[in-house]
C-alpha cells in the first residue's frame, strides 16, 4: 500500500525504522522508529496504515440532507451516516471528486444536477494516535435522483437512503443517533462555516 | 483485550468465527465471520479491536475552551485538539468520568472547580467500518488550573495548552486547523445541542 503524500520527513520528523508487522488488502500494521520535533531520540510507535477516504454530504435541490443507513460490522450496528468510501486510485489527481460522486451514486442513488456544486470541507483524521487514515469531506449541493438508482457495493449493506431536514439532522446529531466520525466531522465543519443556516 | 459490552450477538448479528491475526498491547486485528441483520449467510471482515477512549472539552470559568497541541506520530503532525486518553480499566464503572478528569489534569493541567460540572455528550465511532474503537465525549464546564500543572504521560508529547474563545475555536474548525475526529465530534454535538451560544 502506497504511503500518503503528507507522510514524509520534514520539520523535525525523521523516520529511522519501519517494519511491517501485519498486512492484508485493507490494513497494514507498521512498527515505526521515529524522531519527532520535540523528541530527537527516536521512539517506537504502532501505526495502522489505511487508504484515504471521501465523505460526501448530499443536499437536495430543496435543501434536505441525504443519509444512508448502513450495517457496520466492527460495531455490530446499523447506523445513519453520510455516504462515504475509500479512494482506490491515489495516483488519480481527480480521485477525491471522483470517489465522492461515485459514492453519491452507488450509496445514495443521486448525482449532481446541472446547477449543482461540489465544495471541499477539508480533511480530518479519524484516530490520529493510531492510524494515518484520513477522510476528505465534500459538500454536494443540488443533488437529484440518478438514473438507475443506488448501486450498492456487494461487500456493503445499505438498507435505506432518506432525506432529512436540517432540524431532523441536527436532532440526530444532538441525540447521539448520528455517531460516526465522518458525519460528525462534516456537521462540525458545516456548522463552523455557517453553511447550515436554514 | 476484553471485547466491549456493545459487541454481542443480537437482532440478527451472529458471530460464527473469530480469528486473531495480529495482537500487541495497542491493537488486535481479528478476522471475523459474521451474519448480519440483512445477510444471514456469514461474511468475512477485518476488524481492528482497540480500547475505548474519553475526550474532554474543558471550558474555563470565563467561558474559554482549552486545547492542547500534541505530536501525532501516525500523521506526522503537531495538532490542536481537546484532551483525550484511552480507558485503561474497562471494568471500573466510573472509568469514563475518571479517565476524563485524568486527561484534564495530565494534558491540560486543569481540574473541575467546586461549581464545575461534567456532562456527557454521548459517544462516537472514529472509523466504524474498520474498528470498534469508540470515544466518550465529556463537556467539563468550570475548570480551573490544577495544583502542579500538567503532568504529561512520558509516551506523549504535548507541546502547549492554551485557552481559545468560542470565535477562535470556530475559526479553527472552519479553516481545517482542527482536524482530529475527537475534537470535531465534540464540536458537532455541542453545536447541535445549542451549548455553544456565546
Amino acid at each position: 500500500m502506497r504511503f500518503h503524500d503528507f507522510i514524509h520527513d520534514s520539520e523535525g520528523w525523521r523516520l529511522v525504522g519501519d517494519e511491517v508487522l501485519f498486512a492484508n488488502p485493507y490494513l497494514e500494521v507498521h512498527r515505526v522508529q521515529i524522531a519527532t520535533p520535540t523528541r530527537p531520540v527516536p521512539l517506537t510507535w504502532t501505526v495502522a496504515h489505511r487508504k484515504g477516504a471521501v465523505v460526501v454530504v448530499p443536499v437536495t435541490v430543496d435543501g434536505k440532507y441525504l443519509l444512508v443507513r448502513q450495517e457496520r460490522i466492527p460495531i455490530r450496528a446499523t447506523i445513519w451516516e453520510f455516504p462515504a468510501g475509500q479512494i482506490d486510485d491515489a495516483n488519480d489527481p481527480d480521485a477525491v471528486r471522483a470517489t465522492g460522486l461515485r459514492e453519491l451514486h452507488e450509496e445514495a442513488g443521486h448525482e449532481l444536477s446541472t446547477n449543482g456544486e461540489l465544495t471541499s470541507l477539508g480533511i480530518f483524521f479519524p484516530s490520529s494516535g493510531f492510524t494515518d487514515e484520513h477522510s476528505h469531506l465534500l459538500l454536494a449541493r443540488g443533488v437529484i435522483p440518478a438514473e438507475g438508482g443506488a448501486q450498492p457495493d456487494a461487500a456493503e449493506a445499505i438498507t435505506e437512503c432518506r432525506a432529512f431536514s436540517l432540524a431532523e439532522l441536527t436532532a440526530m446529531v444532538a441525540s447521539g443517533e448520528i455517531r460516526d466520525a465522518n458525519s460528525l466531522a462534516a456537521y462540525a465543519r458545516m456548522s463552523a462555516l455557517g453553511l447550515m443556516n436554514p
